[in-house]
């Protein structure tokens, strides 16, 4: 390989888009966005490099250790490259939008870039899209995001079943809450169910342990699962959370009675900072989430908290999932085409390609360029492959 | 302000956008990425980041010094961010594409940084989009640029006059390599008439000196440029180049009489690294140029050139040049509409924003969140202001 050529390799995890596909995944942020638009949902955009502490706040927290860090000349204070955008956007709400009127809708769309990749998605540099819905708490709210999540995978042409995933992450810490149990055991409880391993909750003794498995055997499609959950001793508050998810289950099915629901009442890693139901959503035959979201406290200015609700979609995931985009078909113009044949042919949807010297071949040069199509007197007319 | 309200500042030179800005943003490029796209530019997306060496590369040079730098932790090597896309393109066009047919029509949108902002533009993060051309050299395909370029902008929603300020930054080396004039003197006479500086071009003696004056003295609208130029006792090789040139503008007004052309066969700076004619785009009243193009040679993987005509817009200022958008029209529907009459709503394109719990005063309500229309009894009617 030439100098030239070894300089020209990409840092692992970082890749060009080639045609066609940077202009579908640009296609496909657009059909989500204009989803989230028609919902009301308006468009933010905050910048790819902020301060660090402001990307490490809050929600961001977490995020802290995987992201791109560098000194900010003008300032001399460290700048990180966003890994998310939520918090990106929570700081938007929480401070420019502060007096803006609730419930705020916001969406936003971009690139995103970490340190490291996972073995799963090993990319460094990935666009996400998502919504929030800020200052307020129902299950209206919640069925809401979770109905556009489903609507926007689908308005990019995921044909069903894509499976909405819900989780309880605060059901666990109310059940060791209302037990008492130790701090320990109820971390032990939380890792096994997270990790589905049965043998280790049968370790349990006593109450914790049978409503433990119990959550672990609800695992499942929602209708099953809610009843399973109906069926366990759960103390009030953690009943209070399993009748407030049954209502987001009515109330999704309401609107959409076909959506294909499973409840994981034990999963937790990723939904960590949630402070109601969490959810993840996959696609049939698809490695991976497409995207994940849940209820969530937004922090402001004056370390006040707001109820909020979002997700966000992985878009280089859900590129995967689609079928092939069609690839454009071209129509090639013969040199000096008059410039408005050539407007007329755009103009009723056309992609030309002008030629831009005289050849013998008209037919030859189209499908050496790539065009399926000819103009010739007055007309497209296919080209033979 | 509180301890948040300070961490939630950003970095001088970066900011939000937010609603409608970031929606018209998005807008502004689909548009031009889709008039490329009619023109037969197929995008290709490259990373935000890359390996340092990768970017300063050939004509990325003269951007080096405005890149912000990172290490990749991955790879131990130096990383930047983009300043500017058009050398990742080529990059892409000497290796992955190296073996795509000739022309090759690439378009390209997205965001770049720079370390620091100007005065005119203080921003470090700004959209960019162009095209490139590549692998041809002729007045027909620096024509399909220009004119490619103008016809972006007025999708966008410009009116006339988008203004073409076409210069010839080889023009000037060309006469001092004919005339053998000392480098120093060339050096002088090149700065003087990029500033515009006739009493330094009064300061060069004999033929050099009327030659420098008549360029300086030939800057304006297209026609009477060239018409000055042909007065000039040009040397050969300066004059096939206003030959060339005259060919340009003729081939612009062929396609679009209309085009508003001016030359200023002086202008240097910002086209050093042009091989053939430069241009710059700028709108009436609007302070700045919207873009800048001109002919290049693109260095291939063997370090052969390829030769290439491109442009890129500068899409903050096309926002600060363009009317404000219209603010989007939003319908207040009543708690528990129907799904199905949500979806028909949207369906017919109107964006909804659904109440979340019963009101007393729908209207009110509507309004308190920024809606002008209510959905009642069927049908959409505006609620007063």
């Amino acid at each position: 390989m030439t100098e030239y050529a070894a300089r020209a390799l990409l840092p692992e995890g970082l890749h060009d888009e080639l045609p066609p596909a940077a202009e579908h995944e640009a296609a496909v942020v657009s059909r989500l966005v204009a989803v989230f638009a028609a919902h009301g949902y308006q468009r933010v955009k905050p910048p790819l490099i902020e301060f660090e502490e402001s990307l490490t706040a809050g929600p961001g927290a977490a995020q802290g250790t995987g992201m791109f860090r560098l000194v900010d000349p003008a300032s001399q204070r460290l700048m990180a490259v966003r890994s998310d955008m939520t918090v990106q956007v929570a700081r938007i709400a929480a401070t420019r939008l502060q007096k803006a009127a609730r419930p705020l809708r916001l969406s936003y769309a971009g690139q995103v870039l970490r340190v490291k990749g996972t073995q799963l998605r090993p990319e460094r540099q990935f666009p996400q899209a998502g919504v929030e819905l800020i200052g307020v708490r129902s299950v209206a709210a919640d069925a809401e995001v979770v109905l556009l999540a489903v609507e926007a995978l689908e308005a990019c042409g995921h044909a069903r079943p894509v499976t909405v995933d819900l989780t309880l992450p605060t059901l666990v810490p109310a059940i060791a809450a209302a037990l008492a149990l130790p701090a320990a055991l109820a971390d032990k409880a939380r890792d096994a169910l997270d990790g589905k391993d049965a043998a280790e909750l049968d370790g349990i003794p006593g109450e914790a342990g049978i409503l433990f498995r119990g959550l672990l055997a609800a695992a499942g499609p929602a209708d099953r699962a809610l009843d399973t959950l109906a069926g366990l001793a759960l103390p009030p508050a953690a009943r209070r959370e399993v009748q407030e998810l049954a209502g987001l289950v009515a109330a999704i099915r309401k609107a959409d009675p076909a959506i294909a629901l499973t409840i994981d009442p034990g999963e937790y890693r990723a939904h960590e900072y949630h402070t109601g139901f969490g959810f993840t959503l996959f696609a049939a035959g698809v490695r991976g989430e497409l995207g994940r979201g849940g209820r969530y406290d937004l922090v402001g200015p004056d370390g006040g908290t707001e109820e909020a609700v979002g997700f966000t979609l992985y878009v280089d995931s859900l590129l995967r999932s689609l079928p092939k985009p069609a690839l454009p078909v071209f129509v090639y113009l013969p040199f000096d085409t008059p410039a408005a044949e050539a407007r007329a042919l755009r103009a009723a949807g056309h992609r030309t390609v002008a030629g831009l010297a005289p050849v013998d071949d008209a037919a030859a040069e189209a499908r050496r360029l790539g065009c399926s199509h000819l103009y010739h007197a007055g007309a497209v007319t296919p080209v033979a492959a």
